[in-house]
C-alpha cells in the first residue's frame, strides 16, 4: 500500500511540490538491457512542457530530466542501458515566482485541493497548489517514457476529443493532425473552431473542461487479471489520478448503457494465424479485465481548470467568508496537458501489466 | 501486488467459480470488537440474490453465507465480534445446472471474456463463465456488508439512475422509492416506464445497459491520499472492477467536460462549527482526491448483458467461424444486480481509507 | 499490505482458528496449466499432521484438505489443472475438545501471543490459542504443496539438525533417514540419542528447543532482487513468521562473524557449461540477495513449546498475580512439526521469486 | 510488490548506485506535522560516514542530504514541518575514483554480487559494486532518521557485541560506551581488546565477522499482526536485507534451541497500572509476532567484508579461472558500519507497525 507509488511489478514512485526546489520519479523493476537515454525522456516532456502556446500556463520551466541512478553502459554497445536497479528521474523547479501565491495561504480555492490537504494534513505547501499541482504530471511523464520502452510493440497515442460542448468529428480522426494544433486535435476543423472558442475562453478569463481519448495499439490478448487486477480497472485508477479528472471511460463507456446485447457485441470473424477478427470494439480492446488485441481504447474527462479569473466565494482558514479570485499563470484548458499525461499513464499501467503477465504464464 | 484482492488496511481477497463448490472471500484487516453476525452479511446478499424478479437470473442459489474465521465471543455482550483476524466468509454454490453450458466449451461468446480467459491461461472452467462469472459478486457483497460496520458513521446507498435510453427524472428522486421496485429505481414513474421497457427487452431475449449511481453520505473530510492513494482513484477502480463495467465518475463526471470555470466552482459558505458549507457538488465530495465532507458520489455504466437469445457470429477455439446463442438464464438488465455491488465496493474503498487515514493521521 | 498475506506473484493468504470450523488458504498467482490433486497437497500435509508419534501433539486432525477453487478439467489430460484463478484451499477442524482450554481464558501464559492479542485486538479466540495456534501451518503447508509444484525443479527438504543442546554430526548426514524417525533427522545415530532424550523431556512435562536446516536445490542462479525484494530477506520473513522462531540464518550463518575474508570467501573455479563452480557454500547460495546456483541453505531456531506441564507465574485480565500450568496436548518439541512449515515457506518464497523473475526478465 | 521499497504504511524507496551522480531515498506515509531539519537527518548521516578512523574505507564522501520535497514551514513555529506528502532525500557522490575498480569489471569477486548480478541482469554498474554497494545504506540511514521521528517515545540503539571470535562481557554494558570507541562498542575492555585485534586483521589485508545487536526501548505492547505481518518478521526481513548481513535473531535467538520450557518462560507480575511486569526477556520483547512492551531485541550477523587484499580463486565473464584482489578502499570489519544501519532498518519497521497498528485499532 503506498500514497504515491503507482504499479506492481512496474512501479512509478513520484515526489515533488510546485515550487520546490524539484521534482521526480523514481521508476522501479524495469527490465535490464533497454537502451535509454535523457534525450528520449525529453521529447515526451517537451509535449506537455508549459509555455507553449497561449493556451497554457506561462510559467517557464524547462523540464530538463536527469537520470540519476538505473542506466550503465551497455558493453556491446557502449550506449546507456537500464540495468534492472531503480531509475530515479529528477526535473528542477525554475521559475517558482511564489509571490503569486501569497493570496491563496489562506484562502481556500474552490474545485483545488486547498481545503482537503488542510482538512487531512494540517499543514501544506501553498506555493503554487504544492503537491497537489499539476506540475507533478512531468514525473509521469518522464516515468511514462520509461515505460514505452518496455513495451516497444505498443503504440500509445492520445488525443483531444472534446472542448467544452465541441466534440470532434470523428471522421476527421488523423493522428498526424494531432501534432500540428495546439490542443492535440486530430481533426483539424475542430481545432480550428477549438482555436477561436478558447482565445474567448481565455480572454474572459475562464477555463473550460475537455475529453482525451487515449489508444494503445500492438496489445496481445492475454494481459489483465481478473478480478482486481484487471487491465481496465487499472486504466480507471490510473486515468483518475491525473489532477482535475472526473470520469473514465473504456471502448463504448457509457454510451453502452443505452445499447442492446446485440448492438454491443463485438463479433468475431477468422483472421489471419488463428487470431479473431472483431468487426467492432465497444469492448475498447478489453474483455473480462484482459486485453483481447484489438486496440485499447480509454476516454476521460478533464474538469475547468479551478482557477480563473471571475471571483469566487469561499472561506479562510478562520472559517470567515470571502472571495478568491486566482491571479497565477494556468492554464485555460487543463485538459490540453492531460493529453500526453494520459498517454504516459496508460504506457505505466500496459508496462506493469505486461511484466505481471510474463511472470504468471511465462509469456 | 495481487490479481484477485483488493485494497490495503481493509483487504478483501475473493476465490471461486460461477459452478465450482463454493465461492468466498477473505476479509483482512477488520478492526477488532465490532460485533457482526452472519444474518447481518446475509441481509446484503438478498438484496443481490437471483430469481427475485422476472428482470434477474432464474438461477436458484439461496447465497448463504457461512463465517469461518476471524469472529468470536465478546466477553461482555457475549455476541459474536470481529476479532482483528482474517474473516473468512463461504456462500456454496447449490443450482449449478452445468449442462445449460457445454455449448461454450469450444465457442468464444462476443462481449464475454471466454476468449480473452483463454489467451491468457490456456484453460478456463467454462461452466457458467467460471471465475468471470458475475456470480463471483456475491463474494464482495458479504465483503461489503463488513466493510460498512468499520465506517458505521456512513450511509452508501445505490440507485439505477439510467436504463438503456430513459434516465431518471432527478427531481423525483426519492431513495424509499428504491426498495419499492424491481430496478433499486429512486423515481417511481422511471420505474413504471421500465418495467415495460424491460419486458420487451426480456420477450425478445434481448438485454440492456444502464447507469448506476452509488452515495455515500457522513464521510468526513480528510480520507484519500494523494497521488495514488486517491480516493477517486480507488473508487474508479473498484467500480470498473465490476464485471460488465465500462465507465465511472465522479460528481459532474463526463458532463463537467462542458462547464466553465465558473460553472463547477463550488462555491464555499461559513457553515456551523467552522465547518466548510458547499452550496454545489460538482466535485462529487472528492477534492484533489481528498473527501471535502459533502457526499461522495460516483456513477458507473453497465454494458448490456453479453448472453442473449439472438445467434451472433464468432468463431470456436480451432479458429473455425460459427453461430452461438446463449440459452442459460441470464438477466435481461445485469445492471439491476450490479447496484448492490456497486455499493458494497464503495464501501469497501471507504473502509480501506478510513483506517489508512487513521493510520497516517491518528484521526 | 497485509496481515495475513505472504508473497507477492504468488501470494498466500491464510485464515482460521484453533478451534473455529476450519482454516484455510487462498493462493493466488499461481501459473495455469499445472497438473494438481488434492491427494499430493495430502500427502505434504500428512508429513505435519499431529497425533503422528508420541512426541507430538495427540490431537487427532485428518487434515483433510477440499480444494474449492482454481483447478479446472484439462483438456488434453482430462486431470484437473491449475487455471491461474484463486486456488482456494480449507481443512476443517474435527477435534477441538475446547473444554481442555477454559482456563487461559483469563490468565496469560508466558510465551504464547495470550498478553499481546490482548493488548492489541481487546479480544481473543482465546481456545487453543485461536489465530496464534500451530494449527494455522496446515494452511502454510497446504499452500507449499502447491508451490512446489510452480518450480519442479527445485528440491526443497528439510531436517532438524539440533533438539536442545544435541546438534547432529554433519558427516552422518543422510536424507533419506529423514522419514525413518519422529524427528526427521538426517544423522541416525543422532536420532536414537534424541529418542530418549525426548522422552525424558516429555514425562517431565516439560519441552525443548530445536534448530531445523532446509536446503533447495535446483534454484538457478538470479532469483531475488536487490535491495528490499533480496531472496535471503524474504526467506528470513517467512520462517521468522513460523510460530516459536526466533532465529533465522543463511549459510555460515552467525558463524560468519568468526570468519575472515579468506575464509569466507567461496572461490570460483570453471563448471561445465561456462557455469562457475563454487567449491564452498557460506553464502548459502544467495550472493547480493540473488540465488547464485548453489544449494540455497537456511537454519531456524525455535523455542521449547510454552505450554508445560510445570506451574509458571503470571497475570490474570485483572492484572492479579497467579500461576498456570497448561493441561493441553501439546508437542514437547514443537520444533518437529516445523520441518514441513519451513520447507513449505522456502517453496512459496522461491515460487514467487522465480514469478517475479521471470517477470522482469523474462526468463 | 516491489524490488527497491520497503514498509507499508511508512514505505522507503531508495535508489543510486555507489558511483554514480547520487543516492536517495523517498519517505512515503510519513504522518504530517513533525517537525525535520536535514540537520536531524545529517547527525545520524554523520555516524555512519566513512573516513572517520582508519578501521573504515577511507573513501571522503561528506554524506550531505537534501531534503527536495516534503516540509513546508509550520505556520506556528515557522520551522519546517513534515506535510504527509513524500520526503525525497538526495545526497550526492563526490568521491567515486572509478579507475580503483576497472579491475573488477570483467572478474567476479568471491562474495560479491558481482557474479549474480551478471546472471540476472546480464549488465551491471561494476563501479565500486554500483547498486550492490554498502554506499547504498546512507539512505537507509537517512530514512531511518526519519523513522524515528515518527515514534517519539521509542528509544533505538545499537551496538556491535562481537568481533570475530571476540565478544563483549555483557556485564560491562554501557551505552556511554557505544560513541567512546570507533567500533560501537558498549563494553570499554571488549573496544580495547578489538582495536589491536582490528590492527592486525587491517595490516593483514584481511577482514572479519561481527553480531551487531539493536534494542528498541518504549515501544508499547500491541504493535505487529499476526500471521504475515508479524513485527519479528519483518525486523527479520529489514535487518536480513542490510549488505554482508547473514543471520538474524529475536530475544534469546538460537540460543533458545538450547533451553527447556522452564528455562525460556518470561514468567509474568503484576507491574503498576495494570501493566505486567516481565522478569526476563527471551522472547526479544515479541509474542505471537506483536509487542509485549518490553525492549525490542535484535541480534544480526555480518559476515566479513568480501574485498580482501589475498587474491582468491575465481572467473572472469569469459568463464576462464583466474585470481583477483581487491585494492579499494574498504572496511576491514563492516559491521562497524553496520551498526547506525540496523538502528534505521528497526526504526522503520517500528515506525510502519505503529502507523499500521494505529490505522487497524485506532490506538
Amino acid at each position: 500500500m503506498s500514497h504515491n507509488t503507482f504499479g506492481h511489478l512496474f512501479r512509478v514512485t513520484t515526489w515533488g511540490e510546485s515550487h520546490g526546489p524539484a521534482l521526480g520519479a523514481v521508476v522501479d523493476g524495469c527490465p535490464p538491457g533497454i537502451a535509454l537515454t535523457a534525450a528520449e525522456i525529453q521529447s515526451f516532456l517537451d509535449k506537455r512542457k508549459p509555455g507553449q502556446s497561449r493556451f497554457v500556463t506561462q510559467r517557464r520551466e524547462p523540464d530538463e530530466v536527469e537520470i540519476l541512478s538505473g542506466v550503465f553502459e551497455d558493453e556491446r554497445t557502449g550506449g546507456p542501458v537500464t540495468t534492472g536497479t531503480p531509475i530515479s528521474l529528477m526535473i528542477r523547479n525554475v521559475d517558482q515566482r511564489s509571490k503569486d501565491y501569497s493570496d491563496i495561504r489562506d484562502k481556500f480555492r474552490p474545485g483545488h485541493a486547498d481545503f482537503t490537504y488542510d482538512a487531512k494534513y494540517g499543514v501544506r505547501d501553498y506555493r503554487g497548489g504544492g503537491r497537489s499541482s499539476a506540475r507533478e504530471t512531468a514525473a509521469r511523464v518522464a516515468a511514462g517514457a520509461v515505460a514505452r520502452k518496455v513495451i516497444p510493440g505498443v503504440t500509445i497515442r492520445g488525443a483531444m476529443v472534446q472542448m467544452g460542448p465541441h466534440k470532434i468529428d470523428r471522421a476527421n480522426w488523423d493522428w498526424e493532425q494531432v501534432n500540428e494544433n495546439p490542443f492535440f486535435c486530430p481533426d483539424a476543423k475542430a481545432a480550428a473552431l477549438w482555436e477561436d472558442y478558447l482565445d474567448g475562453i481565455r480572454k474572459a478569463g475562464s477555463s473550460i473542461g475537455a475529453v482525451i481519448e487515449v489508444v494503445a495499439e500492438g496489445v496481445p490478448a492475454g494481459w489483465g487479471a481478473p478480478l482486481y487486477g484487471k487491465l481496465d480497472q487499472d486504466i480507471a485508477a490510473a486515468l483518475m489520478a491525473i489532477n482535475a479528472v472526473k470520469g473514465v471511460e473504456i471502448g463504448a463507456g457509457f454510451a453502452s448503457a443505452e445499447l442492446t446485447g446485440e448492438e454491443n457485441a463485438d463479433e468475431i470473424y477468422a483472421g489471419g494465424n488463428h487470431e479473431p477478427e472483431f468487426r467492432s470494439n465497444h469492448a475498447g480492446g478489453i474483455l473480462g479485465g484482459i486485453s483481447s488485441g484489438q486496440p485499447v481504447v480509454a476516454r476521460f474527462a478533464v474538469k475547468p481548470t479551478s482557477s480563473i479569473l471571475t471571483p469566487r466565494h469561499t472561506i479562510d482558514k478562520s472559517g470567515a467568508e470571502t472571495e478568491i479570485l486566482t491571479k497565477g499563470r494556468h492554464d485555460p484548458c487543463v485538459g490540453i496537458r492531460a493529453v500526453p499525461v494520459g498517454e504516459a499513464m496508460l504506457a505505466i499501467v500496459l508496462a506493469d501489466h505486461f511484466l505481471r503477465h510474463r511472470g504468471q504464464t511465462g509469456r
